[in-house]
């Protein structure tokens, strides 16, 4: 692991760090931020959206002051494989580089590299654990769009691992959705009976999740009929899983919206972590 | 005057407006944070920093949440005249366009565009009074790095117009800086006698400033040597001018210096402006 950059912030550390990674055959880069004071600190990991890298979260999304002040440490891994020549892409922004969709691809040409579901409930965690002062005993989820789409997934197929689960105007039922059917389609192939474990509305229905629940989406948030969180409220009100769900008037998908309830996110994930 | 982008966030408006400047003789883009509640507001004037445009700081530096619980305004303008063939440039990051030093160029090939002065203390507070509820009487301002420095001697030359005054790693004596002769030379010519009124320790020397003020600076910054704030200090200290100044251990020049102690910063001019 080398280090890119490490940066004083709130009094914490905001780092930046390489890796060869096994599981997506190339250098990963990710985020972490680590509060002040002594470890071990609870992690929350933030998963981010299309197109983003670690960076957007790190300068954009004004979570390392809450970090802070609540003493939790925030990893913020890319989206996807990136790199040479040799890592597959497509034209489209919501395909390939910047696009992992958090799933383990098994179709070419996206199969030798696609692999963040792996990469970050397995070789990213292990690393981390074994290189900074972290409790892996204490673990909270969250993210925006298709990152939200991989929090809420992963927390519901480790439902042992995270404490707090949240999410930001998720993709909350891609296997319904052009930002989803057209990636899985793409990653996974085309048997729908494989693309279950990668939609929550289908993992509420089946096995929900045993932890609390935050979900804030904007009301003019210009792709809401592309994320559908309606069809997972109404898989969690079916099940009877405590959760909240707030329509936030007048915000839409950008980083200002999630900037504006980082607050009330970090706090929440705070309440179940410390 | 065309809007851009008005974004909800924290629950107030950050809007991206763009107009004709007369000034400047091309299009100015500046961001502006309105806080919720009813106005008029006070306004905080942010200066950003050699590279910048209006979006970073509106981005990075983590200020709306703050104005929006102290019920501030915040503008952030561009930091130079940009746009067409006939807006001059140079390849240099710190000459030209995003570089304009908050001052009125007098030498070619500036003169024609380069008058940031004018425009951030005459053009731009007269528009942004005419078209938002913003109260003129109750004023602060701010800004890293070469928008400290703009920040600064703006202050001390316009005594009665700001009730509160701080910078982020100001450029603080650029009259004795690298960071500071090349761009007052090249802009104002050669005559040294016309540089003093752009450096903030020249004006703390023969004006001083009757605004409580606030400089924060890391220990770690990169470029401490030609910032110089050691020379506004002593120029501070002989005169008796109240003011704090504070090292920070460990913070660099980045926007995660400036986010860290955005909250003191807010709440400083807050307490000036509420």
């Amino acid at each position: 692991m080398e280090t890119v950059s490490e940066t004083k912030c709130f009094e914490g550390m905001q780092g930046v760090y390489t890796h060869s990674s096994k599981v997506c055959a190339c250098d990963m880069t990710f985020a972490l931020f680590l509060p002040p004071g002594p470890g071990p600190h609870p992690l929350l990991w933030y998963l981010s959206g299309l197109t983003c890298t670690h960076e957007n979260a790190m300068t954009k999304a004004g979570a390392q002051g809450w970090a802070a002040q609540h003493g939790m440490a925030v990893v913020m891994p890319d989206t996807s494989p990136r790199g040479g020549a040799d890592v597959a892409d497509d034209a489209a922004y919501d395909l390939g580089q910047g696009a992992g969709f958090y799933v383990d691809a098994t179709q070419a040409p996206w199969a030798p590299h696609f692999n963040m579901w792996s990469y970050i409930t397995d070789e990213l965690p292990k690393l981390l654990f074994r290189n900074f002062d972290l409790d892996e005993a204490r673990q909270g989820i969250t993210g925006h769009s298709m990152g939200g789409h991989g929090a809420l997934t992963v927390a519901m197929a480790f439902p042992d691992r995270f404490q707090s689960v949240s999410a930001f105007a998720p993709i909350a039922h891609p296997t319904a959705s052009d930002w989803g059917r057209k990636q899985l389609a793409a990653y996974l192939g085309p048997d729908e009976g494989r693309w279950g474990v990668h939609d929550a509305t289908v993992l509420m229905r089946e096995r929900g999740l045993d932890a609390p629940l935050l979900i804030d989406q904007g009301t003019n948030d210009e792709f809401l009929d592309l994320l559908r969180p309606e069809a997972l409220v109404e898989a969690a009100a079916l099940r009877r899983q405590p959760m909240t769900f707030r329509l936030q008037a007048g915000y839409d998908h950008s980083y200002f919206f999630i900037a504006s309830f980082m607050p009330d996110h970090m706090a929440f994930h705070a309440d179940a972590l410390l």
